[in-house]
C-alpha cells in the first residue's frame, strides 16, 4: 500500500486550481479543496497538507495579489509551477428556458474580466455578480433558472450544467500561472527558476541598483512585480522571477550582490521550470 | 454667469472618488457619478465631461488594473493627481436591530481587502459579498435591515445609515491616489511628475537598459509598475512615474534615449506633483 499524497487546492470542486493540481501531480492522490487561498497556505504550514496550489497570475489580468501578500509572510517555499490554458464557457442549468438572454450573468472578478468585451458586446446591459470563484458561479446557475455562470468545462461537469457558449475569452491565448507550494524547496534539475522577494525601501535610484548584479553576471530576469510594501504607505516591495536555481554558484554570488545593495531579500523557491521536462 | 465645468467620477454618490472630485475642483462644478471607470473615460473621450476622476492606486492594495488597462488605449491626458486618506467604517441602517453580528458584510472588493484582517478578527465567520462599489455596498444595506455595508463617512451620510465600528482599516496610513483625466495636458509648474508606458517585449535585460537613462541623466523616478501586455500572452508593460514635465529638456533627453532602446512609449501625461502647491 502506498501513501497517497495530500493536495491542498483553491475550491470548491471544479476550479481551475483542481485542474491544476490535478495536471501536475500525476498517479492518484487525496485532493482538498479549501474556501481561500489563504486557507490553502495554513493548510501546508499546519501540515494538514503535504502540497499546496494557488494561482499566481493570468496571462490578460496579472497578478493574483491575495497570492502574492501571502507569499511574504509565509514559511512555506515554491516547489513547481503549471500552467494551464483557460477556456471560459457560459453555462446555464438544463430547466433553463430556451431564452436569448439570461435574467444575471455570475463569475469570479478575474474571469469577467477575461471575458469583459465579449460580455460588453454580446450581453450589454445584463446585470452582473462577482462571486468567490467560477465554481461558485456555477453552483449558482444550477440552483436557479435563468442564471448564467461563467466558468470552465471541469465546472459544467460537476454541476451539470449546458455550456451555452463556448471559449468567450477575449484572448484566445489565456492562460494561468499556478504555484505549487510545499513546506522544503525543490533539488536543482539543471533548467530551474528562482522567485524573491527585495525590499528597498524609497530609495531613488534602488531599482537600478538591483538590477546591476543580474546584468553583471548574466542573469535572465524573467518577472518582475510591484506591490506596496505593506509596512510604509507608497513604498514597494519587488517579485523577480529569474533562472537558476538557489544552490547554483551564480545565484549564490547574486544573492551577495544583491545584500550590499538593498535592505532585505526572502528566497521564496528555486523549481523547475514549466516545460522543461518536455 | 461663468461656466462651470462638468466633471465626471467612479460613482455612484458617496465614493471615495467623489470626494477625490470635489476635494481636487475648488468651487462650484458640475459633477456626473458614473457606473464604471470605463465610462468616465469614455464621457472625457466624448466631450461629455471636461474632466474625469479615477482611482489608480490604493496604498495598502496596490494598482487598480481596470484603470490601467483604460490608460493604455485612451487618448486622454493625466492632468492631475490627488491623494485621499481612505477611513472605512461599517454601518447599518437606523432600523437594524441591535445585533452584536451581521448577517452579511458587503463592500467592494479593495475595501474588504484593506479590512482583511479587522474581518477575519471581528466576525470569523460572517458571510462576506463583494459588490461592485462601497457606495452601492452602503445602497444596499440601507435596504435591508442587519446587512452591514463598509464604506467611508460620505457613504453613511448619504444612505442615511449608522456607524457602527468607525476606522476599522487594517493600516492607519491607508490612502488611495486618483488621476484627473483631460484631453490636454497640463502646463509645467516647476514641480511636476510624468506618467510614460513602455512596451520591451520579451527581450532579457530590456528592464535594465530601460532604466539605464534615468540613472545617466538622475531622473528620480518614483514609481514602476508591471502589467501583461494584452498583446502576447506573457508579455508586460511597463507603467512609470518618475519627475519632470514632458516639455523638459532632460527629459526629452530621456525620451530620445528611451526611444533607442525599447520598442514603444506612450507618454500618459505629466502635471503638478500632489501636495507640491503646499
Amino acid at each position: 500500500m502506498t501513501n497517497l499524497f495530500k493536495v491542498s487546492y483553491l475550491g470548491p470542486e471544479g476550479t481551475f486550481s483542481q485542474l491544476a493540481a490535478t495536471s501536475y501531480f500525476t498517479g492518484e492522490q487525496k485532493y482538498i479543496p479549501l474556501a481561500s487561498i489563504d486557507d490553502v497556505f495554513s493548510s501546508v504550514e499546519r501540515s494538514d497538507a503535504d502540497f499546496g496550489v494557488v494561482p499566481v497570475e493570468n496571462s490578460t489580468e496579472g497578478a493574483v495579489n491575495n497570492t502574492q501578500d501571502c507569499l511574504v509572510d509565509t514559511s512555506l517555499q515554491i516547489s513547481g509551477e503549471v500552467i494551464v490554458p483557460i477556456t471560459h464557457n457560459m453555462m446555464v442549468s438544463h430547466s433553463s428556458p430556451r431564452i436569448e438572454t439570461p435574467k444575471l450573468i455570475v463569475s469570479h472578478r478575474q474571469s469577467l474580466a477575461q471575458c469583459r468585451q465579449w460580455l460588453t458586446s454580446t450581453y450589454p446591459g445584463v446585470p452582473i455578480e462577482e462571486v468567490s470563484s467560477n465554481a461558485r458561479a456555477a453552483q449558482l446557475a444550477s440552483e436557479q433558472d435563468g442564471v448564467a455562470a461563467i466558468a470552465g468545462e471541469l465546472a459544467a461537469q460537476i454541476y451539470k450544467l449546458k455550456i451555452v457558449h463556448r471559449s468567450i475569452q477575449d484572448k484566445s491565448n489565456n492562460s494561468t500561472r499556478f504555484l505549487v507550494l510545499s513546506p522544503s524547496g525543490a533539488s536543482p534539475t539543471g533548467k530551474d527558476k528562482t522567485s524573491i522577494l527585495v525590499y528597498t525601501g524609497n530609495k531613488p535610484g534602488a531599482l537600478f541598483r538591483i538590477l546591476e548584479p543580474f546584468e553583471n553576471l548574466g542573469i535572465s530576469l524573467t518577472k518582475i512585480e510591484t506591490r506596496p510594501s505593506k509596512i510604509e504607505a507608497w513604498e514597494y516591495v519587488f517579485f523577480m522571477d529569474f533562472e537558476g536555481h538557489r544552490e547554483d554558484l551564480r545565484v549564490l554570488n547574486l544573492f551577495d550582490r544583491l545584500k550590499t545593495c538593498t535592505a532585505e531579500i526572502k528566497i521564496l523557491g528555486s523549481y523547475p521550470r514549466f516545460g522543461s521536462e518536455l
